[in-house]
């Protein structure tokens, strides 16, 4: 990162809860870099041009009319301004040929927000900014053809041919660990500590009961509440079974998909080593990508044809 | 019911969220019933006599002292005493001796709470009120074998060989659809009048696709958000789809037990209905049981038993 240079052109990854933004400079370097926590669900419509404005004011920008590429949820329906989805199977080069201009007050700054990609045969689903981590990851890996799994609050699974996107499915692994954690019967069972020894004992535990049984969740869920009772475990381990049955159910869901090659795994590296682990138990394997940089290309791929 | 037949004793189903009591005359009737809201979730240790001693002020008692007895969450650790669990498999005759007394201020009263059943072998399992109704089923069916399905909150699924209980578990159904459908993401396809038309229709769409892929849950939930995104499904058809595939997923998991008798079902008559609805898709049958007549059998019964 150069101190000196300033930023030629801006991608933004415009997500539920937050906002992340980075300035590349004319070499392909990000040159500067703005979080908030403005994410589309805060935000009104008319809200949104002064969020990214206060964004894009804390970064060293070049004079005259600059590029701000977007993608996620800002292009809902419910969010600025409309980005119709493109249609799996589809090539995601398509991305910014689709891309949106909403009205941007400030004349500096010609936005684009890119299209999500739904599905409508084969299982409905929808995807809002994984679509462009897929072609960041299709372009720094042109041959790539299987799943890739994008573990989060709803983990996406998508089959990739290149830049082409199969087929796509949605786990809702994430939010209904949170969900059960917080607010179900099995909180009685996570309330102390939950990052004690325990933990790693009851994820083993917990995935290996998902990956053999996954038509069993229903019922193995509660296993966190009586193992409490019964066997007296404690939170941590209480929190490692549920956090391991629930990634274990999700895998074994896609395990017939899963080939011989290492599946790319794009969030967080804490969420995607569990998922790393979880791979291996099933017999398979992944491998950690960098979720930033598959972003970045993404947005630097689209750019490239938006029109 | 005979107005002027006064309460020989006192059969209590003591859940988390009410209290349910049942004033049974010398022939063996009931002849007076009290219903409370003073669950055991609402109640430290201290207040249960106080709230049992309200419900009973409320009939016309015999003089001389009283047996009541109780099942349910008011026997758990948290409860007023703990009924140390009978472990299956387990006759169910064992409940009355199982029995424990807790001090009751006002000494008419013989008050005698009977024990929950836990699982230690083949997935740890605990229940708590369900026991006595199946004891009361097994009473008034004693050639019943089989599996007996118990729908609710926590749907309790048991196989009973006459009185004896062999193994059970626990699906957490109820709970999840409640979560589901009021703090997830898909509570926004939910968002309106939940009665229409369209309820049967994804009702029937979404135990299908419980019953095909029950091992697909966690993605097959996302389908409601898709649906309602993609196709403008109403929130009559994503909430009958999200009631059907979970009951649809919960019944698949069931279904190599599941014999060509009719599976009894015990619970509000409303769920039941859906339950025997999906039994019949999966070709397997249904038949309901009243649940107040099995639990005051199973009262009944333990009560002969009681030391």
């Amino acid at each position: 990162m150069s101190l000196t240079e300033s930023v030629a052109w801006v991608g933004v990854d415009w997500g539920t809860s937050n906002l992340r933004a980075w300035g590349i400079g004319g070499s392909g370097a990000v040159v500067a870099r703005a979080d908030s926590d403005q994410g589309m669900g805060k935000l009104a419509r008319a809200q949104f041009p002064q969020a990214l404005g206060a964004a894009l004011g804390q970064m060293q920008l070049q004079a005259g009319p600059l590029d701000v590429v977007i993608c996620g949820m800002a292009g809902a329906r419910q969010g600025w301004i409309e980005a119709p989805y493109l249609e799996a199977p589809t090539d995601l080069r398509l991305l910014g040929q689709g891309a949106v201009s909403p009205d941007m007050p400030d004349e500096r700054f010609r936005v684009s927000i890119l299209p999500g990609v739904c599905q409508r045969q084969g299982g409905e689903n929808v995807m809002r900014g994984e679509e462009t981590q897929l072609l960041g990851l299709a372009s720094l890996n042109p041959d790539y053809a299987g799943l890739v799994c994008m573990p989060g609050t709803h983990s996406k699974w998508a089959r990739l041919d290149g830049t082409r996107i199969e087929h796509f499915s949605t786990a809702m692994t994430g939010e209904m660990f949170a969900l059960l954690k917080s607010q179900s019967v099995l909180r009685h069972s996570l309330n102390g500590p939950l990052d004690g020894p325990g933990q790693d004992e009851g994820f083993v535990a917990g995935a290996r009961d998902g990956l053999d049984n996954p038509a069993g969740l229903l019922g193995q869920l509660f296993t966190v509440r009586a193992a409490s009772l019964l066997s007296g475990q404690a939170p941590d381990w209480c929190a490692g079974y549920l956090s391991g049955l629930l990634i274990g159910t999700e895998i074994a869901a896609s395990r017939n998909e899963i080939s011989t090659d290492p599946v790319p795994l794009i969030g967080s590296d804490k969420l995607c080593a569990l998922y790393m682990r979880v791979l291996h138990m099933a017999g398979a394997s992944g491998r950690l990508v960098d979720s930033t940089e598959v972003v970045l290309a993404g947005l630097t791929a689209a750019r490239a044809s938006i029109a």
